[in-house]
């Protein structure tokens, strides 16, 4: 592990590590918040996944999560959103390859022998984090766009994984649109049946009552991804017949920009302080 | 004026905008944000002048301001640090030209053309954003680094017109220090007589005291150009003297960074309402 950065921050420190991650056979850099310390406990985590495009800087300079994650005692690991380097296949196009990891496993060439951050998420990472910084082990998960994706998904296939999930403008239903489709084609194949298990809607209607897991969504109503790509009305619908507590929130103006997540991270973060440190 | 981007942003705007600057001689982009409208008054306004490199963006993104000015009604204002554009003077230094004007009016070729940063946030620019916004006339400015010079430079030489002044770890004492030295034998020329009159503990030594408003510094211990370009005590013994209300806090750990003004800057509006809206 190395570290490449680090700055004293409302009284904790932020700082950027980069390791080998032997999941993704590749070096991988992520963000962590360090809230100050507190004599009584550890404190828990919060996972971040980051949208397209995005690295592990995004959410760590633009959200201000830092100010209220410092004040409730809740550490931040913000990692990057998908595997990177000269070995590592990569795609011209925005939405895929770079920076466009799903955070799935892929099956098909050339994808397969690195874009596996579904595992590096849920093991990997983790196991980097409890042993290289003094946490608790309880954690909760949140994300925006792709990364709202990676959130829900992570949540409803790891029942009690998570004390809570979140999510800002999540595409919740990739299997059915546009981004979701070209993804999970060229990472999964052409079988759509195979990309079920990775799609949130799919999860969630099969999903069982005593998983459920405190969910809170934030949409934008101004967001031009609203209708083609993102519809967390479907999820919100299956949600309700599988009895699971989620609560969909639509914020008139706001759009799918950073400026968004800034103005409601604070929710966010009490919303799992409530279900992290109780 | 050329509207470039609009958010919806703690249920205010942040927009960015462009105009052609009759100082600059070239066209100048701005960013402002709005807080929420009350019924009672329009909004005071705060400047905020950026250090080396940066444009209007980087206090707009990283600082987390908005939230704190939404919620006591201030209007933020955060202009670039330099003119720009192909007709406009540069050098390859990160410190010299392009996103370094150091809030002057040259006077030496090939500068003096464009580079009259003090004329334009002086005068043109409170103009075109009184004209342009709904916001009240009072006003306060802060800065960071060489946007701290700026800001004090602007307080120091026009009594009345600030409520008051703020600055995170300023550059005080531009004529005794590499950074200035260098700015200022482009801009001004090789006499350091010349130089005084853009000089914060020059100018604040020769300050009235019926001329002072509140004074705000923060300034990080951690910082790596503390010792050699920031000094700050000495612009504090200068006030101290001329007794000026300033106070200067070290913040221990912190560095020169955004991390550092997102740390405080909440500090820094709360200070600046207070005779603001008064």
């Amino acid at each position: 592990m190395e570290l490449l950065e680090e700055h004293r921050c409302f009284g904790g420190w932020q700082q950027r590590w980069r390791h080998d991650s032997t999941t993704l056979n590749c070096a991988m850099t992520f963000s962590i918040f360090l809230p100050p310390p507190r004599d009584d406990s550890p404190p828990p985590v919060l996972y971040w996944l980051s949208g397209l495009t995005c690295t592990d800087e995004n959410f760590a300079t633009k959200a201000g999560a830092q100010r209220v994650a410092a004040e409730l005692g809740i550490a931040l690991v913000m990692p990057d959103t998908s595997p990177r380097g000269d070995a590592v296949a990569d795609d011209p196009a925005y939405d895929l390859g770079a920076g466009a990891g799903f955070y799935l496993n892929a099956t098909e060439a050339p994808w397969a022998a690195h874009y596996r951050m579904y595992d590096y998420l849920r093991d990997e990472l983790p196991q980097v984090v409890n042993a290289s910084f003094t946490v608790a082990p309880r954690c909760a998960i949140s994300g925006h766009s792709m990364g709202g994706h990676g959130a829900l998904l992570l949540a409803l296939k790891n029942p009690g994984r998570y004390a809570s999930v979140s999510a800002f403008a999540p595409i919740v239903n990739p299997a059915q649109v546009p981004w979701g489709q070209k993804a999970f084609r060229a990472y999964l194949g052409d079988d759509p049946d195979r990309w079920l298990e990775w799609d949130s809607c799919a999860l969630m209607r099969a999903s069982l009552p005593e998983h459920a897991i405190a969910t809170l969504i934030d949409q934008g109503d101004n967001d031009r991804f609203l209708a083609e790509q993102l519809q967390p009305a479907v999820l919100a619908e299956a949600a309700r017949q599988a009895q699971w507590p989620l609560t969909l929130r639509i914020q008139p103006g706001y759009d799918h920009s950073y400026w968004f997540i800034a103005s409601f991270i604070e929710d966010h973060l009490r919303f799992h302080a409530e279900h992290l440190l109780k």
